[in-house]
């Protein structure tokens, strides 16, 4: 088994110097406590749910800010594509490329992610069950890829409402693949705000700590300097002085689950 | 705050001695664990899916049989009613009335088992959001009783299946009564079989590590001596062999979670 | 085959002068329209959102002003019980006994109305996959009765939601009873209006026509003559002036289809 | 308004020859029965379940037969794409541009389709809610094309199930756009025959009818020689000499609808 490791970052890249604080907040919080860190922000946000949300940086901007991070703040980086045109030079910045929810079933966008050699980080569609995600996780394995992440984000219950089925991250842990729990999208109220998601990120401790209690290998949170005032998915970000004690105490839980299962390496 | 409390018994009296045995077994492990244990077994099926379900010895010898239990196990008793006149004769033995879910707006019932004045213990509708339950709550509380404990044992989603939102256990702590979590009943497959529910015993442990997690004040779990040989829920009952590491593991994430969370008490 | 029938009145009896006026309305509308009327009205409405909720007449009063219903307009009664008691006297004035879909899988409550002989119309549950129907329709004929109803009135959906999953009046009506849809019912939003159940009028006439396209042998509406001002179930209640042209539109629609599908007989 | 017109052929072009037939079936059951008739067929199915699923011709060779089917059968076109590269080439054969349901949210998408100047057919995905499609129409329409169709292919319900909320063709509707009812993927089980999408052909006709009697300006049908050798969505496709009696059917409840609904043009 390896250890937890978090996923963070801004919803989007904003703004490239607050990019750079953030990365090193999460760098020396993951010292401090003793959790790898891997950088997330979308440098382009393509299926935002109005045409008039902001988008980002685009990505050769976003890239560039990305490396910087990687250079100054020397943290692995993940971000997501949607184009197969974006994986070549993503590919060559980031360490993780990440497959959007919507996306998970478009098989050139997976097979050409595969062929990239990078670590795959597939988010389970939202109309998704856990199982289908065998098939996808086939797509990427015969593209000659086995290093993947699959990542629960929630599935749809009725109209503008996610619900988190935790036995999902029993079941993908079967495929032999890192789970990822993304806490921060699973609260969303996907278009509950009519031209935006709305969110509730007084859910994200608690659906945190379920998650570690049953068994993970990553956890997905975006953090903001100023969630109410961030330009993507504030409702649902976590502000970076929240971070510490939450994930404190999720360690502890991931420690005593860790030592207790069997089947959790 | 109080200690967390397992709820713990067969799904139905199917047998004397057994049932005096399960319930033994049960004082003991609280006893070595350090946890409170109320025994609960049915002694009517009500709403089996199929009118050939076993349904249990019925009210008179029902009641007779868990006062065997009380007297010689020394254990508290819950079990559930399904009509206003089986409410006085229940009250008299047991400690807790539990509504089921199907019954958790009926308004007589909960009134009248209200009036009783012994603890209510109300399963939340698999038709009902989490948020309902206040009305629920207010029904039992204007009849005078605010002894009430909360039960979340999974929602509908789509058909024959159930998931757990986790975020419930939070919105109901939030109305001022323990939050109790059925793991058992919240991996049935209703209907799934047939004839009869199907159920996934494989995840029990899993989802009851998630709601202690969260924060949660009961626990409860259908038990057996021979789950595959039980005539009720056997799919999703455990094993009594099983309990102790479950529930020691449990425990420590509720001691972690416990001393962690200012609101949870 | 037999011909399409309306079960039609208001939620609750809330005046008698108004109910006998009410039914005889809906006697000269299916005199003009040459469709049977059944009368529906509820004595006692026991499982409302909220405890402070209108619940209606009782039982033995609102027996009484049915049986004028019965006398004085000449249309048959349809009327809901909730508890065992309530079926003999019952019986006695009504035509129909309906069980509510919260109840739908109370064994005793589905044998003893079985046992009064009068014609039983069943809720599906909005918990219940239409295939878990045949369970209950089991139940009901082993205890000697074969005329029943089923009645589509929505299934859960995600929170304060439901769908009309229009497949589950082919699935029931392939169990060989006639199948009855609810309108005005599958358009309440329940709990959705926080101490009440919100509606949806806006919609019945879609759905009921949808309903009669595919094949339906019942139809029922709760009217009022002032919905916006009706004690329970105004939101999704329609007025009697709007009754005539959707119920032509829909008769037109069921000549078509019956006409059609020879498995509609 | 205008009148209902038909959206058929077959999942994926399979062979030109067999294409060609059925275009031409088509074209002669659209003129018997005076219907519109847009031929549909996929080039490349790009989000097939299985990485081992039959994908079809491609662009360049499905594009071609597709003009064949424009030139002898005299057929408009109707395809899906899937990357903005295509956009361009299949405008120039195509009437219609389709942007397939898990893409119904990725704005360069719509955008590229929207400035194209063809019409634009959004599949909502099954992960939206109704009013959700409000923002993507403005995402097309702020692109400088108000020529969309909007289509309702089901809701996610559950795992492997979908749904049909006929209140979606309402909602739709009121957004001033031509609503289709795709019924052949309305009754997919997506995922559910662990590598491939199962199918409930079953119910075709009776959610047609249904979405015919709420009122709508566009049916979707696909269909086969033969569904079940079909390497593409065979279990819900329509054998051709079923369509006649079906569509007959139709056409009638479309006529009584249209002339009853001042609404409906």
């Amino acid at each position: 088994g390896f250890p937890l490791v978090l996923i963070a970052g801004p919803c989007v890249i904003e703004d490239e110097e607050a990019t750079l604080r953030i990365a090193s907040f999460l760098r020396k919080l993951g010292e401090d406590l003793g959790i790898g860190i891997i950088f997330k922000a979308s440098f382009d946000k393509a299926n935002r749910t109005s045409i008039s949300s902001f988008r980002g940086p685009g990505m050769e901007e976003g890239l560039r800010i990305l490396s910087r991070v990687k250079e100054q703040v020397g943290l692995p980086l993940l971000s997501d594509i949607h184009e197969i045109s974006q994986i070549s030079p993503a590919a060559e910045v980031l360490d993780v490329l990440q497959i959007p929810a919507f996306l998970s079933r478009q098989t050139d966008l997976l097979v050409a992610a595969a062929r990239s050699g990078r670590v795959v980080n597939v988010k389970k569609g939202q109309f998704l069950a856990p199982w289908d995600m065998a098939n996808v996780v086939e797509k990427i394995e015969e593209s000659g890829n086995d290093r993947i992440l699959l990542t629960e984000r929630g599935a749809s219950f009725g109209y503008n409402n996610l619900v988190v089925d935790m036995r999902s991250l029993v079941i993908m842990r079967e495929m032999g693949h890192p789970v990822v729990f993304d806490a921060t999208h699973s609260v969303q109220l996907p278009g509950g705000a009519g031209t935006a998601s709305a969110g509730q990120r007084q859910y994200v401790g608690a659906l945190s700590r379920a998650a570690a209690a049953v068994g993970i290998d990553g956890l997905f949170w975006e953090v903001h300097e100023n969630p109410d005032a961030a330009r993507c998915d504030g409702p649902n970000s976590l502000a970076l002085d929240h971070l510490r004690p939450m994930l404190e105490q999720i360690l502890a839980i991931d420690a005593l689950v860790r030592k207790e299962i069997p089947s959790h390496d």
